[in-house]
């Protein structure tokens, strides 16, 4: 069944949800408070759904686009709205502003979701008259491309908002994990850090090049988390399994996070070594087109795993 | 040119080399001090070179097969040899009696190399009369399907040796990464171990199910690590690179990176926890059906990261 989802926030982040809800067969309000954003947004939608198109990934661009209409007003967008995505600045008082705003306007059962990465469900709904409809169901970048949410609610937000939120955002073809406690980061980016991290530390120690540290995860451990994940990948990595794994190498990995709970300061000098990293491998002009050649291989990827997974299992 | 290699050990890692160099065309020969082990290990091999086959990823699994022999004596494997592959038991004294008998067998410019995962090069090499053309080359599991290696060597390796490995091992379709100095469970299992240690302590306190926390990786954050790593990855996700990524995001990732400082012990309770996460998913008398299944999954991985890398680009 066709719902109305309105997109507040014409951005990257916005325009990816726009193109997943209307891949979908949902009928899309795109809004943004500035209209030459707005018609930014516009042009750069067809291009990335001819992408998708001549990817493979949606059957015809011009069907999505056609689900896909101009809101000049936010009280147009969210009008007879089934779901909200607000996709604006990071900032708590704007995500706030809207909010309440959009708490009036949009009818009494609509789920009013934010994109936010980093700012707690908590701080932009706490007070509200609809908190329990509210919750953050945020996605990696861009969300066209990439299926992961992460949803996670505040104090107030009904636990059937969280269940129909992520029943709807699998429908979509989303895959949503459910975040039971409030956490800095939330769960991707935590895991991010883990790694950058680690790895930041073994390039500043002359272990390993920043080059040679990407290969270790492109042709090995990105590989099998690529479609099992950590825990899956070590589950099948003993006979008997996790435990049995755990059992094997637990010891020695515990030694491992012990020296690597060593913390050390995020500076301008790590950057700035990073950053030289990185331009041994390329030059700073090559990244935008380096980055359409990402989209292209991202595209490639997402393909290859649905035929994997019809063929083979998911 | 046709080179000859000695793999020593017969178990998943060296049948897996002996694929590896085989199937590059070098002429190979195994040997394992349990003839037993050396028929079972033969008997795999024509198994593992078939499904390499049905999945496309070499053109003949008899004209590799054909180029594999067995030998029955140490002697008669490492004849001749320009390259030596040890994968004996993980123990020391074990390999320092292989190493010693191997230096005196070996032509005098063969490589001699471990497949060990965890013993620094020098504690089996040193004092012997051979080191300079000794070092670590530590493969993924198995390394027939991901292509990564680690090389390290101890003091006396030559630099000779470090950098004719990693050219013969690209030779091979490996892709090969130089560890500098002397470091606990070398980088790919840092890097795993970080990710773990998160993934546990997230799982422990009840923010997410190890079934979510795989599905942040597989359809998130893996997805570009497969074909990336995660400093290109964030070097593409900042308009002007991994810096403006770093400035941007920096500072709220060191905040998580002292939440993650935290060390906590990897007890029985958390193996059986894990365990637990993951027969929620399935049962343990599903694992080598699933083996299975990953296997495949690997193989299609590969195959599509090789077209993808001569379409796209690499």
């Amino acid at each position: 069944m066709s719902k109305n989802i309105a997109v507040i926030g014409a951005g990257l982040i916005g325009r990816s949800w726009a193109m997943v809800f209307g891949r979908a067969g949902h009928r899309v309000a795109l809004y943004d408070a500035f209209p030459d954003a707005l018609d930014a947004s516009e042009r750069l939608l067809d291009a990335s759904l001819a992408d998708l198109e001549n990817n493979g990934l949606i059957a015809s661009a011009s069907e999505t686009r056609a689900r896909i209409r101009r809101a000049d007003t936010l009280e147009d967008a969210v009008e007879g709205a089934d779901w909200v995505q607000e996709n604006a600045l990071e900032q708590v008082p704007v995500k706030r502003d809207l909010f309440s705003r959009m708490d009036a306007l949009a009818p009494a059962d609509a789920i009013i979701a934010s994109s936010t990465s980093a700012i707690p469900c908590h701080e932009i709904t706490d007070g509200m008259a609809g908190a329990a409809r509210m919750l953050v169901a945020h996605p990696a970048n861009p969300p066209y491309l990439l299926p992961i949410v992460e949803l996670s609610g505040a104090e107030a937000t009904s636990a059937e908002t969280l269940s129909r939120s992520r029943a709807f955002l699998e429908e979509v073809g989303m895959a949503v994990i459910t975040i039971n406690k409030p956490v800095k980061g939330f769960v991707l980016n935590r895991l991010q850090v883990a790694v950058l991290n680690e790895a930041f530390k073994l390039v500043e120690d002359g272990v390993v090049s920043g080059a040679d540290l990407d290969k270790t995860l492109k042709h090995g451990l990105g590989l099998r988390w690529s479609f099992m994940g950590p825990m899956e990948t070590i589950d099948l990595n003993a006979p008997s399994g996790i435990r049995d794994y755990l059992e094997r190498f637990g010891p020695s990995f515990e030694e491992i996070a012990v020296e690597q709970s060593e913390t050390r300061p995020w500076t301008s000098e790590r950057y700035q070594r990073m950053e030289q990293e990185r331009r041994n491998v390329m030059s700073q002009d090559q990244l935008p087109e380096r980055t359409a050649w990402r989209d292209r291989r991202l595209m490639a990827l997402m393909r290859h795993k649905m035929q994997a997974a019809e063929e083979i299992g998911e």
